[in-house]
């Protein structure tokens, strides 16, 4: 893409009344616009980033055998009051709303219950199970604090699966193929060493459930690991009796500030009973299905690499998820230049390496300032100095090393790392 | 993808209270699930018919310069307020809800006001003009009628696009452009010889706007077309001004049935004006800018498509958009038919022919019943016969055309189709 055709422009300064860093870059870089505290639009740039973090999410989960859908934000009111969860005093996030045909209805914030309710139609024997779907879906939810720029808003983006199975065997054995391949994402994100399994409080049904927490700065979350047992513990459900399930003592346990980045349940039959999802096993009996959530923020993601990569002049995206693989920086410097960048974006291009073009008149200062700003990984200059050279300079965003590379060597390098 | 492997089931009866023939056949084809009136998921099938329409929309605004970003659900009553147009007097369909942390929000039924809004932070000057850009985003709107399926729903899907122009002349380069664009996405959807771009009611700013409107049994809408003339008028601009402004009498037109499809607005400068969106012209002075709205109905296009073309067995989509370009129905015969059904499922995968295998253990007659309800382009049987003859029968799910042909003459046919 040209960047003279992108309409977002890079700002000196994000709103005063932005406080987290994630959300000051990104809406610096453009790559958002802040509609209202917790609620942000995604720019072409931001589109792209969300794009791609979803798309590593869909490849693993695919891989495990989830078919994806997409239900609807709004959301019946019975369903959710068979499982006692439409009452505010339950649920303190609901946005709910009113039909012009009459009754209250409810703004997604989950669909663990809709789900489970449209499953009546498609379970009815042990031959239809098991079965898992997911959906990238936009969740709302009335939250008071929104501080948390893009990692914790009113409207968000999070994929959400669901695991409909057998009985506890059945569910135990996706359930954990979902660990492994939620940890896939992480690594395939840059943050998989700094990303925990924690304990975390379990619901009515099991002792504990899962999150997953990453490592950072300022993170909302604070968890106790152990890592030569390869232990972490949540907050809320660190105790004597936690302590001694798990065989580590307070003493043996590092705190350190993290970012919840997935959460798993067992719902076990909990859910099924409530709603009325059963199925008929081979003896004839009906049996209530074993079923289990997963969630995975996309966007939360998409702001937790900002905060764990960026430096003091801007984002560092990793090279699986940035908007763009390459930078390419075009200096002003009369026809030749122009021509020189003209044909590396075609090769680039042709060989299929997603490249943003600064053609925009402006001094080198401010395009450096503004490249280093949206972090692209690898920022390829074209100047009157390198034309002369017979070779581009190339800095990687995120290490600051630089490279004079052939348009050939150039080639190579991003083919051969794809 | 397997057939085993996809949650979802046919049925042979849609839901009593579900009237719409193109609800009652995705219902039936597991397309679809009905959450309440109006209100429809998309599952794994139907998710995959709207994402080719998304992609065919996409590729034809994007082929203008048109960039992608998406929008909030979630949106500031302040900014309608300025347009007069948060009032439910003025706008009938708002589905409205409250903030813990204090006020009335909106929810999405369009996107004008807040994205014009946005725009006062990257349009300043007459350097940043043009600017195109375009959303896929589900829309809320609190209809009292939902008889359609999703032809016309409450949560539903639609292409939008803005444009931000410097004055009239640019304007309507760009509007006639994106008349164009919107023709081609018919064309590929193979409705383009039936769809009138019609005179329809103009708004405050301009006598006309204009409607895309498909010819479609049991329409929402009756328009009058004379085709010699190429004139297409909207019902409720039916009158003797219009016929005199066309040049055209009312006993030259004939009245059809037929059911929007697009719609493009043309601003003028006036929401600018009340939203305080202007640029710096080259004089210096400040100038208001020029837009125009366009929107494509990606879910009610899918709807249309199985109104139009459904035939008595089910769905018949055009192969453009279809969930799979084949049907491979494996008729149950043995090993030696299930061994070259899954070569032939591997040969087409691995030349990028999208195909679901119906692997299931099933009668014949019921797999065929299936294949036609479902309306996959091409049905391609393997069973002892068809191995006994050496070649595979095809049958065209659209003309009900069989051919019989070798693996080759079947790939040579998907892929030079392609």
């Amino acid at each position: 893409m040209r960047q003279s055709q992108l309409f977002t422009k890079t700002r000196r300064e994000a709103p005063k009344d932005e406080v987290a860093k994630n959300a000051q870059l990104l809406i610096r870089g453009g790559y958002i616009h802040k509609e209202m505290a917790g609620v942000y639009s995604y720019l072409p740039l931001g589109l792209r980033v969300q794009n791609n973090i979803r798309q590593i999410v869909r490849e693993e989960l695919n891989a495990l055998g989830g078919v994806e859908l997409i239900m609807t934000s709004l959301q019946r009111k019975e369903l959710w009051e068979k499982t006692k969860r439409w009452d505010d005093k339950a649920v303190d996030i609901w946005f709910k709303t009113t039909l012009k045909t009459g009754g209250e209805v409810g703004l997604a914030w989950s669909h663990e219950e809709p789900i489970a309710e449209m499953m009546k139609n498609y379970i009815a024997s042990f031959r239809d199970l098991p079965v898992f779907v997911h959906q990238f879906q936009t969740k709302l939810r009335n939250e008071l604090r929104a501080k948390s720029g893009i990692m914790r808003g009113k409207e968000f983006v999070m994929n959400d699966m669901y695991s409909f199975c057998l009985g506890e065997e059945d569910h135990n054995r996706f359930y954990n193929q979902t660990i492994e391949a939620y940890k896939k994402v992480y690594e395939r994100l840059g943050i998989g060493a700094d990303t925990y399994v924690t304990f975390a409080s379990g619901g009515a049904f099991t002792q504990f459930s899962h999150e997953f927490q990453t490592a950072v700065e300022n993170g909302e979350d604070t968890i106790y690991i152990n890592r030569e047992k390869d232990i972490a513990i949540n907050e809320e459900v660190l105790n004597d009796e936690t302590l001694q399930s798990l065989g580590v003592s307070r003493g043996e346990l590092e705190e350190i500030k993290t970012a919840e980045v997935g959460n798993i349940f067992n719902f076990g039959t909990q859910k099924a009973e409530a709603l009325g999802l059963y199925y008929k096993n081979e003896k004839g009996e009906q049996v209530p299905v074993w079923m289990g959530s997963y969630g995975i923020g996309i966007t939360r993601l998409m702001g937790l690499l900002v905060e764990k990569f960026a430096d003091e002049k801007g984002i560092v995206w990793p090279e699986s998820i940035a908007p763009f693989r390459v930078h390419l920086v075009e200096l002003m410097g009369g026809e030749e230049v122009h021509k020189e960048a003209e044909e590396l974006y075609r090769e680039l291009n042709q060989a299929g390496v997603e490249v943003m073009w600064d053609d925009r008149e402006a001094r080198a200062g401010e395009k450096f300032a503004d490249s280093d700003l949206l972090g692209i990984p690898l920022r390829v200059v074209v100047s009157e100095k390198t034309l002369a050279a017979g070779s581009f300079e190339c800095v990687h965003r995120a290490s600051g090393k630089t490279e004079h590379l052939s348009t050939s060597e150039l080639l190579k390098h991003l083919t051969h790392h794809v």
